[in-house]
């Protein structure tokens, strides 16, 4: 392992880069946080390109079994990818509250169209589509839903949160090294994509007649989940094959997207 | 209006003072933030002891409305409880980021054992105890997502995060307004007075065989929902008349608690 003192060290300051979306996209790389979520990438084969250890916590039983897995995992003891970062260095990286004491560097992944739906992942056939979500906890939450309740994939529309920044990534709990993600531009395109592979679309609103449980959810359906300020867009509106409503009682107006989501998604999972 | 200039100020120092539990349980009040919880306020008959606007955002027709509203609630133009600060003073209190340009300081409320299970809301009979929950944004989703399905009542467990929190608050959009809330200080009190209620207790635990769609949820239940770590604690393991359990496939371990209350809340709302 390497002891790292200086805030001129290149990892260092990588790793400050990768708060910030822009340099996530430029370099190709995000960060996990903890000792759950490293045990996650693991088990998933998502393997960080670095390991970096706060010096305060390298007695820690958990962090000494996580190094050995990821020794294992790389294949021979490469020291230089366990990286020991003094205190207070490691204090300065932005999200260490929720760190407990050890960080990974992660490549982005991303997938192609034919990948997406070729990828060998048991399921209903289901894909979700995220519609320009803003709040990360909300994305986060509704990936790990997805993956619990049997989706295939997730398709994510520009305009959406990013779903490497730390608060959607930590919300995931390990679902995101489990879920395939295609990054889609234009609602025309996921329409067309969704078309060209059998699924029916289905999007929520509110002027509709139809409740979700009056209509099948259990397979091959495109599910879009709606901004959560403003609802689907025009082009969901016009060509989704059903447009669906949850009920709600009283003076309330509208129920959290996340809740929502998992409402809709676990619909398929009643058997 | 009153224009408030100094940090002297008495309303000041209480607005400061509300953001802490501690002062919250003492004085018996809380802070509402933003247009929409005060107009949702004002829906529902709760009219704050005071209104305080950002002097920067005096011109917005939104807040003279909303003032024109609050004088009507009140039966008078008392200008002493609309006050103005001034923009930097505004901006010192914490929440201001949500704010958007209006606080309100109301009343915390409580309710007995009678009042709560006699309050007259149409509902199922059903009422939601929350065992010891600690993410605000989770407690209050679930309290909007338990007005949304008809839930006639939340039992707030002792070790619960304080519903009267900025972001309790604020998750709540609204419901928390409309729902009856009822602190119970241990499981055995919530227990005895919900058997009492003829309600049957219907807890989440991963050691039992049945799903949550085998069991009747329609009415009449007290559904525990755990603590986001450790689930629910003995006494209701023990003493529940249904563990039920909600299905996952995959390798994931658990959902969140605000989408498994959601999920499991709204299986009574297929008719």
């Amino acid at each position: 392992m390497k002891k790292i003192v200086s805030q001129d060290n290149k990892i260092f300051k990588m790793c400050l880069q990768l708060e910030n979306r822009k340099h996530r996209d430029k370099l190709g790389k995000y960060i996990i946080e903890g000792p759950n979520l490293i045990e996650e990438a693991l088990k998933n084969n998502v393997v960080p390109d670095f390991l970096i250890i706060d010096e305060s916590s390298l007695q820690s039983l958990e962090i000494i079994e996580l190094c050995k897995k990821y020794t294992i995992e790389i294949g021979k003891p490469d020291q230089d990818r366990i990286l020991v970062f003094e205190e207070k260095l490691f204090h300065k990286l932005a999200q260490t509250e929720n760190s407990q004491g050890i960080l990974g560097i992660v490549d982005k992944f991303t997938f192609t169209v034919g990948e997406f739906f070729g990828y060998p992942k048991e399921g209903s056939g289901n894909i979700l589509v995220l519609d320009r979500l803003q709040d990360p906890g909300n994305v986060g939450t509704i990936i790990r839903t997805a993956d619990a309740a049997g989706y295939n994939g997730i398709m994510v529309l520009k305009g959406t949160v990013d779903i490497f920044s730390p608060k959607v990534v930590r919300a995931c709990t390990g679902s995101l090294f489990r879920m395939p993600i295609l990054f889609i531009d234009t609602p025309n395109h996921a329409l067309e994509i969704l078309k060209r592979y059998d699924k029916r679309v289905i999007s929520t609103g509110f002027e509709t007649q139809k409740y979700y449980y009056q209509v099948d959810l259990k397979k091959n359906i495109g599910l879009v989940i709606g901004n959560e300020g403003n609802g689907i867009c025009q082009e969901f509106k016009e060509q989704s094959d059903e447009i669906i409503k949850i009920p709600m009682t009283g003076l309330i107006e509208s129920l959290n997207a996340s809740v929502a989501a998992a409402i809709l998604m676990y619909e398929a999972m009643r058997h």
